[in-house]
């Protein structure tokens, strides 16, 4: 069609997608399409506005690597990643909640740790024994794979190290559940952080004014067959932060204590000479769909 | 706030943009947070096809260099660039109508070029001499600089060629009008081709089968102080792709007559020893808005 206007262009945009075989991509791209146009005829958006919104993006893939995801961290900022894991989960009762994902997961990471190693690996901030429990409809759920990842005491995960491998992963590790559903490791208490503001999306949140901070977390994926995997957080109780977190993704249910220890013995049997942190806190499975 | 869930999120990240101290960049936000969130309701985006969505945008982010922007053909494609276009310039009747700038600009274009040089520099296709004329009120707009870019026989621009630097420029070039407004310059007739299809913008143009084909074009920027900046096409009457663009930039008033001459004098005074093609196109200025 000749001679389109900012008006008529939609449909014919639309007319286009029409023979896509793919009928759930035809509704996805039609629904795009027709909500990106309106965008842009309701701000009557400019061709200079237009080319920063390209450059933007540009620059927002081009940050990205294997050790940093930009366009996640932007999506998480403008709240999509957690309204579209909120609606994608619909918890009963007693289960555990899902929230974002975040940008810094390592899907290669290192191998099953075993009982009560210190996946801390030198990392800075005081001892943590975190012990946590699986458990689906009040049993065990034993064999569970649990990822485990977060930041130190300066906010820093280690793939935010410009020299971090594989092998140099701290914070990091993937446990498997024992028989009674259990695990347990030392790390470094986590401590609330900006998210990272030297791309793209730190130039979005200054522009307005924003608080690019996250309360103290740390994450956790569990997986087993059988059930929905849960990718959640346990935020730390008590953090400033709780009630701003820049990306949206605190959940009550989601709330644990860290709590502070004096100098003895942890639950692992380990003697502290030192002050130590202890989290305890249990994971509720949902049984997965099943056709 | 705790606990957001897919439908109270929306205000949350509304009220976080509310300090911005720009307040157009407060409303384009505000607009375009909107309309991301109720197009992942409305079409209830799972966690797979999100992350999909990240993966394209990343992709696409990372296809893009001082060469190519695959960006901007996205946006090409997705009708965009042409709807900003048309709500951007409200042209009076008899001026010449503005459409996409497309991906393949290069802003260090070659110095100015001389009057009736060829700027084909050996690229495939058939000799077409180039006549176009500047007005604006019916009078000759002197000293404007128009530059010109255009692909080959084969529907390559020059920057398509890896091995391209700026020195190996070819079918495109800076001019400036004469006292008359008049520029003249030799090249090859393009072809109507495909846009590339190598990137993330061709697995989109393939999974909803559509044509990825462009009619045959000449790309003009006129630039003249004192007047609005038009960057248009002039697309060659006849055709077989003028209704089907892919990037919806097709305007009547853009379509030139490239004429078949049989060898002979050329409009220069160069003697052709075989047939050509000459195009003859008047473009007419809009006087800039004055405060």
């Amino acid at each position: 069609m000749l001679d389109l206007n900012e008006y008529t262009i939609t449909a014919e945009v639309h007319r286009r997608f029409a023979g896509a075989p793919d009928l759930r991509l035809r509704e996805i791209l039609t629904a795009l399409v027709q909500h990106l146009h309106d965008f842009a005829r309701e701000v009557k958006l400019t061709e200079p506005e237009w080319m920063t919104g390209i450059e933007f993006l540009t620059r927002t893939g081009q940050l990205c690597s294997n050790t940093r995801q930009e366009f996640v961290l932007l999506s998480d900022t403008f709240g999509l990643s957690q309204l579209v894991v909120a609606q994608s989960h619909s918890r009963e009762e007693g289960v555990s909640e899902q929230t974002v994902f975040g940008p810094f997961h390592v899907e290669e990471a290192p191998k099953v740790a075993g009982l009560n190693s210190d996946i801390a690996k030198g990392a800075t901030g005081d001892p943590l024994y975190v012990s946590a429990h699986v458990l689906s409809a009040g049993a065990p759920v034993a064999k569970a794979v649990v990822d485990v990842w977060h930041a130190d005491a300066d906010g820093q995960y280690d793939v935010q190290d410009a020299n971090w491998t594989i092998e140099k992963s701290r914070m990091r590790a993937v446990f498997e559940t024992d028989a009674d559903g259990r695990i347990g490791f030392w790390s470094v208490l986590p401590k609330s952080y900006p998210i990272p503001t030297d791309g793209t999306v730190g130039e979005m949140i200054r522009a307005t004014k924003q608080s690019s901070m996250r309360p103290a977390h740390v994450h956790f994926r569990i997986r087993r067959e059988g059930f929905d995997t849960l990718v959640t957080h346990v935020f730390a109780n008590g953090d400033t932060y709780l009630d701003a977190d820049a990306v949206f993704g605190v959940r009550s249910s989601c709330i644990g204590n860290y709590e502070s220890r004096p100098p003895g013995i942890a639950p692992d049997g380990r003697v502290m000479a030192r002050h130590f942190f202890t989290l305890d806190f249990c994971f509720v499975l949902e049984p997965a769909l099943t056709c």
